[in-house]
């Protein structure tokens, strides 16, 4: 008996919840194996939308197709002994509580972060009668049946759960936890961003933001604006059509994902130079590193009223196509040298007597003014509050920190709300080398490469007031595609950007040792799921918790 | 038509031999379009081995399916205006000179490195008239061919070669041309093998070092030797069987590849405890960091004239599986703590009254006499023969340098034929973190990522005598699978591995600039023949040789 306690002290601290991640926030757990009933199902009482239907027929799904192997060694033949014992469980039935009006779950995640309402309670009793998940929202059932998913293993064509009974109340500790995609330096087709989506979903994250067009290609078909796609894009066939926009935001809004699209302005434009050449400064303009951070240098002439009416017009048509009510208007990496080349901007700025900061900040305000006619909230990259003078409300303005995390205090200085994004942790394509040509020797710029301890180590409130740590709305792992495509998009992402997903839910202060077992679970879960995960050790490692450690 | 020249010399500089990788070592070429007439045939004159009729076959298919569209800003669309008068290939004539002998392409890939043949000769013209291939053997024809294959891009449904007329003469700079790959930390199915086995012949590698079985997991199945597997493997799912290794030998072998088995010995052996636990030292000692360089812990008790007896008969009947020449026999990382703890090698040491080093010296001989007995010429890493006082023949033995290509110049001057396969230059894995646990802050051991251009500047001679420089018999890049498996296999080793093909096919001395264009049409074919090579560049960049280049 001393064993068998030594034993469940060892899964205790290795295995805090079976597998969950992320980890529940209010969590009661037993010891006891449950089995699922061959007739299981779930059942929803009350009115049911068609996106919350169709969650549970993919939860039932996981549930037979999974069929993942518990990750010890024997991969669960241990548990055999359990089973005849076992209860089977046969029913779990889903409620909004009362009063609660049932709407889409699309609609729920679609509201702004701070009006998401995602928590739910869980209960699964290990005496054979009836599961049971409640919410405030058809958002908080999807989370609850997404933790449901996460229980179960397979051993020999049985399904059964360990640690039961079980309850689990829960909710995320910010409201913004997002993921980021470049699809502008490389094409993703539409079958890549859904499975991100998939994945994004079974680890809680809630927020797409997809960073569409850049420089390089403009892939976006805007109705109104389509020559910008049909001579900046890639090709035909790396566009995405006004119908796979709205298949990718209903996609993402039934795994209670929210879409923010970013059309960075007004650096980062020069596709725009494919159709519309008299709204681009220094278009190409050599040597390149001069005037942009990226080949090839080109942005918009911020000086001319033509251009911040077409960027408010272009702005105002992207709305159409996106529900969100956030809306990256960009705002990075401005290179000044490109405008003091650039004689119409010259002409431009002299003639209404403004200097560059000053035109930058009409800019500004046309284009987020037309924003804000519609009813989203503007974000911009953080040089926009700390590098220039734009004057933009705190109250209407978000801001994403990429340069470095040690900037995020003098954001939060400046009351503006804030979304985690910085390079030094959560950069998924840093430490591959250089990827400009004839620099034999050059490194990425953001070295070294931000492992999943690193990231899951951050301190979302570090060096904060009290009253400043309230700013910080969440935070989001980010995929340039300099050097990345459809080719290692699932085993750069995942399970990496499933860290932070844990960090932004459960909150900071967690522990990468216990970690460790838990996203290996979730790992080999999503392959099951058609995810290819990379190895984040060798599987001898995988099944022995604890045992490739350092200190083992 | 200045213009025009300034346009040719710009395509010269980027486009050295039109997007041939390895380049060839010989080569004229015009400025010609040769279209391929849809009736093209390739004919091979005199008898013909089923494995080169399967080659011509592979070719036809390429021809037909690649559809590359070059990598040019309208993919091609510029050279439609030459195919009016271009004239078409209906012809390619295969033969063997005058005097050789047609044997399997596998039978001549078999050899030892120094007795392989791969030199041939291609004349494409540019007049209609049909393009000849010769060669002294088929593994020189099966080399033509994919040379021939590489000449080829589509517009628009026609099938067209730039810069004919062309006239090659080739030969490999060096013999061995390899790539190495760790199937125990991570199980790799057949299928994966057999993808990475075409991509090596698509650049002329001749070298598949398979690094078969380790401490973690073995799963090769070695009639006589079942328990091994049966008991090491993973699982029943993760192990090789006879069948699996025939069929990946022959694959390898019929498209120009030697496979190298390496049973590492006395080291990395830990797995053999599971069926045969007296015959390891030190198994799972804790801590694991003491006694090996990973988890488990646990060697060969290499003192022990039964465990010595038990390798050398278990190498013979590996010698069964593999008609390679080269065997490896590992040798790497042994840690003299795990015998100092292990009574019983303790015990056999003092019965015999010889220290350790004399033991592994035993152990040695009796295990390479068992393969020099079966014709096979043993392979050691790098430590046996720097670290130890092993006796070796220079003549009989062959030594991977992995450590550091620090290490190069000391095993040259003891006389020993080596293999570059140094971790600072070759190694694929390194630069994502650390994976043991509880390292939150752990970086790669062999930190940083090693980018294709770094090792495609490598000099295989530095600082070698001329004598020396004659030892070297190629290289080889090299991935370790602790961090990695089929979901990340093709995106981490291509087009990477391409870098050490060209620079131990055409010799030292490449430039990197000029070879980025060239890469990424490595790269683009690949993916059109199934293989997920990861994006090097932007596509932008991609179509624009030279534009993203730092200077540009």
């Amino acid at each position: 008996m001393k064993l068998f306690a030594l034993v469940a002290l060892f899964a205790a601290v290795y295995q805090p919840v079976a597998a969950l991640w992320p980890q529940p926030r209010g969590l009661t757990a037993g010891a006891s194996t449950l089995k699922l009933a061959s007739n299981f199902q779930i059942t929803v009482s009350g009115s049911t939308p068609t996106d919350l239907h169709d969650a549970v027929t993919r939860t039932q799904q996981f549930l037979t197709k999974d069929k993942l192997g518990r990750l010890v060694v024997g991969r669960g033949s241990g548990d055999a002994k359990n089973f005849a014992a076992a209860k089977s469980l046969s029913k779990l039935t889903i409620s909004l509580e009362k009063g609660a009006t049932p709407q889409p779950i699309a609609t729920e995640a679609q509201k702004a972060p701070e009006d998401r309402v995602e928590e739910y309670t869980l209960t699964v009793p290990s005496d054979g009668s009836g599961a049971t998940l409640t919410a405030k929202t058809t958002l908080g059932l999807l989370r609850g049946l997404t933790t449901f998913g996460q229980l179960w293993y397979d051993y020999d064509g049985t399904t059964y759960a360990l640690e039961t009974p079980l309850t689990i109340k829960d909710s995320p500790a910010y409201p913004y936890r997002g993921f980021m995609l470049d699809t502008a330096r490389t094409f993703f087709p539409v079958a890549d961003i859904k499975r991100t989506l998939d994945a994004m979903s079974w680890v809680k994250l809630n927020q797409f933001h997809w960073h569409i067009v850049d420089s390089q290609s403009f892939p976006l078909q805007i109705p109104g604006f389509t020559d910008l796609a049909a001579k900046g894009a890639y090709s035909a066939y790396q566009q995405y059509s006004p119908k796979d926009v709205s298949d990718i935001v209903a996609y993402a809004g039934a795994r209670g994902i929210d879409v923010m699209v970013e059309i960075d302005t007004p650096g980062h434009t020069s596709a725009i130079a494919s159709s519309h050449p008299e709204y681009i400064a220094c278009p190409g303009a050599t040597p390149w590193a001069t005037y942009a951070n990226e080949p090839p240098a080109g942005q918009l002439r911020l000086a001319d009223d033509n251009v911040s009416k077409y960027i408010a017009n272009l702005f105002t048509a992207v709305t159409q196509m996106f529900p969100s009510k956030l809306f990256s208007t960009g705002g990075d990496e401005l290179n000044t040298k490109c405008y003091e080349i650039d004689a119409p901007t010259q002409a431009s700025l002299k003639k209404a007597g403004k200097t560059l900061e000053q035109a930058l900040d009409s800019f500004t305000q046309t284009t987020h003014n037309a924003l804000k006619a519609k009813g989203k909230t503007p974000v911009v990259w953080e040089e926009m509050v700390l590098s220039h003078n734009v004057t933009l409300s705190t109250k209407d303005t978000r801001v994403l920190v990429w340069i470095s995390s040690d900037n995020v205090k003098a954001v939060a200085e400046k009351g503006y709300k804030l979304i985690h994004a910085a390079s030094d942790y959560f950069y998924l394509d840093c430490g591959h080398g250089a990827w400009v040509g004839a620099f034999p020797n050059g490194n990425s710029w953001c070295d070294p490469f931000k492992t999943w301890q690193h990231a899951y180590s951050f301190n979302p409130t570090a060096n904060l007031t009290a009253a400043e740590s309230k700013l910080v709305l969440g935070g989001q792992h980010l995929l340039w595609a300099e050097q990345s495509g459809p080719e290692n998009l699932d085993d750069t992402v995942w399970p990496r950007a499933a860290s932070s997903a844990e960090l932004f839910w459960t909150g900071p202060g967690l522990n990468v040792s216990a970690a460790l077992p838990r996203l290996h679970d979730v790992s080999y879960r999503f392959r099951h799921r058609g995810v290819k995960t990379i190895s984040l050790q060798p599987e001898w490692c995988a099944l022995r918790p604890g045992a490739c450690d350092l200190t083992a």
